[in-house]
């Protein structure tokens, strides 16, 4: 049949196999989440629903997935930590990294009246991701602090920043203030 | 402040660009969709409307993604071509493959009700993805021909198995019937 | 000038850095040294002054690149350890796997001399590489362990093989005899 | 047999096999020749001793490696081009690219003699190389011009730079002379 006469297309995908005894992190991010979150008017600094759904949406692709042992996320971010020991599709990469964000992705359309019951959703939001491989116990650690303490000073400026706004500044006010700090 | 101490883990990120020059092909497999056929009720051998909405999805990933020049799917599966010359984010494979797969997936939720106004979504479907590098014209055009070619043999089989079941026939009496031709 | 008319070519070279935090094992081979070894009438099993020349290359490769911290070999082989923090070349793969590679190969011709004073080259002998990262000090271990029963199970085979030969089998009576045990 | 035990270690070697149907170009230049050059008192501009060698060193190379079509050199770099259809060790990567490093190194130091009869080698010299996938003809045609219009400014200046030193300028009045045109 002619398909065997084409077959050899195949032949042109590449092995993306990870180093084995590594730690995968797959992080998800949010593509636009600036616009989405003014079109769908997200409370500031922190909009309560938004950040269950993104929680929720988490908590159900670890139960989908189960090597994945960690999740942590802030914002419209999340990371999934998957263990050194994991085999999951042979440790190939664009199928595990593209499993997870559709996942994700999925699960934020198919929840989102679940969370805002009151708000239409306007359009289809999406994620993009990639995967990082760390070796040590120690590398992994640091990856989280690092997301950690950028949670943490996000947290931080905007807390600020929307008090002062709430409080009657201007949006350009509010920043001056703050640079100077 | 504490996170530049942990920023180094940056460095674990690898430069994934894809070389230039080639086309770049995407195609995204629906995850587990005979299952989610068969708890949908699709049409055999081809549900009008699930096709329709897999088109629909694919046209509005091609909107809002310029780059891709061309498009064909059959059945759950879907291969987007970028042209040679896309420069895509600067061609780094986990953001445009992640990208397109979150895109279509998230169409393919939040589309679902204008299609089946009639079946409520029952869980959120998912996709995987790949990117293949194809360096000449030829080599695409054969890509593309492998796909035809696999999905006029599945439609070809497909027809003729619900044409007998349709007829009557049990699935492995039909089953039993095309194997011997 | 018409030279940066061309310079986009550079564009394809690709970023390989190998992943931080990994200890990095480059194992060399020779290429064709049954024939070579036969060429040049090496003693058998073992030839002292081939092994003490392959010995002497490493030596010589480790006194130039001061990452590697460790060198095991046996007949045609060697494998020299990279720290895990060594950032040699940035640890570029083709860069460090060529360096030593052309380095081994090239103290081999010129010390050739020195250990085989009676007898000369008859024409260039040639290495192959690879590198491989090992992300523990288990699998590093292991690495080694491996190569170190490899080399056992080798030595004890060509013992015997040889001893068998010198004591009047022909080499087909010694494959026969030790096939059975 | 122990060996077993440990054999998992094969697993962190990844396939390294290179995209078919694209130009492969081997570059392969030499380590600290500006040293050598001085050590062994080439010529300036050039040595024809030197380039001959390098030249002879190549001609080996593509006698053994048949799939190499074309090789142009200048100065202390020479590049190889394997054919598009090539499937060289399955086109793995590090094993095409050590195997002509240290081929051609080898031939180097074998060689040497033949060219610097009155001339010892002091020191064995090495190489580094990389690889390049060029996936159309211009592509090729365009590095092949790169290096020749590299080719070309070098030679240009170094006729310049060494005519005035023979003419009795100091290095740094000819450098100083060059700097202004």
């Amino acid at each position: 049949m002619a398909k065997s006469k084409y077959e050899y297309v195949k032949q042109f995908e590449r092995d993306d196999s990870l180093i084995p005894n590594t730690w995968l992190v797959i992080r998800i991010d949010g593509r636009g989440f600036h616009k989405f979150s003014e079109r769908h008017q997200f409370e500031k600094p922190n909009d309560r629903r938004a950040l269950d759904l993104m929680n929720k949406c988490a908590e159900t692709v670890m139960t989908e997935i189960h090597d994945i042992i960690l999740a942590y996320g802030q914002s419209d971010e999340y990371s999934f930590v998957l263990k050194k020991e994991c085999d999951l599709y042979c440790r190939r990469e664009a199928k595990i990294l593209s499993t997870i964000v559709s996942l994700f992705t999925s699960n934020y359309v198919f929840l989102w009246k679940s969370y805002f019951a009151d708000k239409e959703l306007q359009y289809p939001p999406s994620f993009d991701g990639r995967i990082v491989q760390y070796p040590s116990d120690n590398n992994l650690r640091d990856y989280l602090s690092w997301r950690q303490a950028d949670c943490h000073i996000n947290n931080l400026y905007n807390t600020c920043f929307w008090a002062l706004v709430h409080s009657g500044k201007t949006e350009t006010e509010a920043e001056n203030i703050l640079r100077v700090m």
